[in-house]
């Protein structure tokens, strides 16, 4: 493969995130439709549980090789059918799953990172973090949830904190989900004509909704100012959930090739174990 | 349907185990091959699927109902391959995955219920346990880790704080994995004929086998003392993947019935929410 989607979808570090000029329904690194995503993904899928399976394996042998992908959006950009999706190709007892909700209390009387850092993947796992530390400099700076002073002091920190984590082994695939406005609307409304889908639905979507210009500020703010050589921001165009799947997995392989896990050898003789079995 | 599988794989309380008495080879409750058990999985993904999400759409009503599927077993019997088979009909993000390997300095500074204290599923979610607080009764009484005042008394801690839970809405499934002894040397023999898995063998798997007599009786031990009303045992013969994974599903479809979770209504006026969506 010549270009690797994720230089497609990067942010360029200290560069701009354009979110305006970014299309939620193009297609960036894959021609065609729905089916042949559907085709390249079932393709996919066992390459990627070798590889999981593989950077688990190195890390019994000391590799502190992990990954993260983060995965930040709009409400219904789809953000809990991406964790989902992902899961399926993987072996989700080497996966940590974390959804980030409004803070408890007691997280709230921590540093915003504290409980970021509790949910993190250990040696050998694949985390999958449904909304973020970003939350932190993003509905926090919307709704002014702290003084400018501290949310403006926050994207030095997480880069900081990110450079760190990635020197030690860690892997971020840190990705946007970019639905459009109206997609966002229909999605809503589509809720809203099933009973059984009322649960997920509350008027805070709405008034949240109404928000729209402010979360896309505080967006672009987040992908510019931490997109870093160590962990580059990707926009995914999701409209199409058949392209964000794809993309999000293409993502994941490419950063996991570039770790390029290895098993590792046996800390035994095989033949005297073999005896031994047999020699019962 | 007549007779549930859970009557029939259920350990009486205050009855027998009796394993000897138990073929792993057989498939209680299933008549056909390894084909039929496909469709039948197949057939009831969609239902697990349906249930787990009423039941996590339930909690968001306030509904206090979670569920944790308990696996042990000896070496090889198919922990991971159970919560790898179970996991692809759930929503992995509502569920609630952990291994249990030995516990470290930390975990060993509390008591034994502490670590798996922090790992149970939360109201809506389905957790899944490799290996769990049966250890300090199972491996821990087999190599003299305690005192044997210490581990004879944690039966009835277990049965306490089990009914507990389940008091509390937890309902617990706990399934012994069962495996034949001749089946488990088989198993380590394929494991030996693959450079790609010698990570998962160590020279500890044949001198913790050479235990097999003891790891027996401390089992029996386990599921007829531990064998509650509010928390029965399940002996489900596992030298076959197919029934096993068609048993271990058919175990949760029923304790999820019996739940019932129901989807909880909006708390919003739908037509009002429509009209404002539309109308901007």
């Amino acid at each position: 493969m010549a270009t690797e989607l994720r230089d497609l979808l990067r942010v360029t570090p200290g560069g701009k995130a354009e979110l305006a000029g970014r299309d939620p329904d193009d297609t960036p690194g894959f021609k065609g439709k729905k089916a042949k995503a559907r085709t390249e993904l079932d393709a996919m899928a066992p390459v990627l549980a070798d590889l999981q399976e593989r950077l688990f394996a190195a890390s019994t042998g000391g590799d502190r090789h992990r990954v993260l992908l983060v995965l930040q959006g709009m409400d219904t950009a789809g953000k809990g059918g991406t964790v989902k999706h992902v899961i399926g190709h993987l072996n989700p007892a080497g996966c940590r799953i974390r959804a980030f909700k409004t803070p408890t209390p007691q997280e709230l009387g921590h540093h915003f990172l504290w409980r970021i850092s509790n949910g993190l993947p250990g040696a050998g796992e694949v985390g999958i973090f449904d909304r973020s530390h970003y939350e932190d400099v993003l509905a926090v700076r919307v709704h002014h949830l702290v003084d400018k002073e501290v949310w403006s002091r926050r994207y030095a920190e997480i880069n900081a904190w990110e450079e760190a984590l990635t020197r030690d082994g860690l892997v971020l695939v840190k990705v946007f989900l970019h639905i459009g406005r109206d997609e966002q609307r229909d999605r809503l409304l589509r809720r809203l004509d099933r009973t059984d889908k009322h649960w997920k639905f509350s008027r805070n979507d709405i008034t949240e909704r109404a928000l729209w210009p402010h979360y896309r500020k505080a967006y672009e703010a987040a992908l510019e100012r931490c997109s870093t050589r160590a962990a580059p921001w990707y926009v995914v165009p999701a409209n199409h959930r058949w392209y964000r799947n794809w993309a999000v997995s293409r993502l994941l392989l490419e950063h996991l090739r570039e770790i390029d896990p290895r098993f590792p050898p046996g800390d035994f003789d095989v033949e005297e174990a073999r005896r031994r079995l047999l020699a019962e």
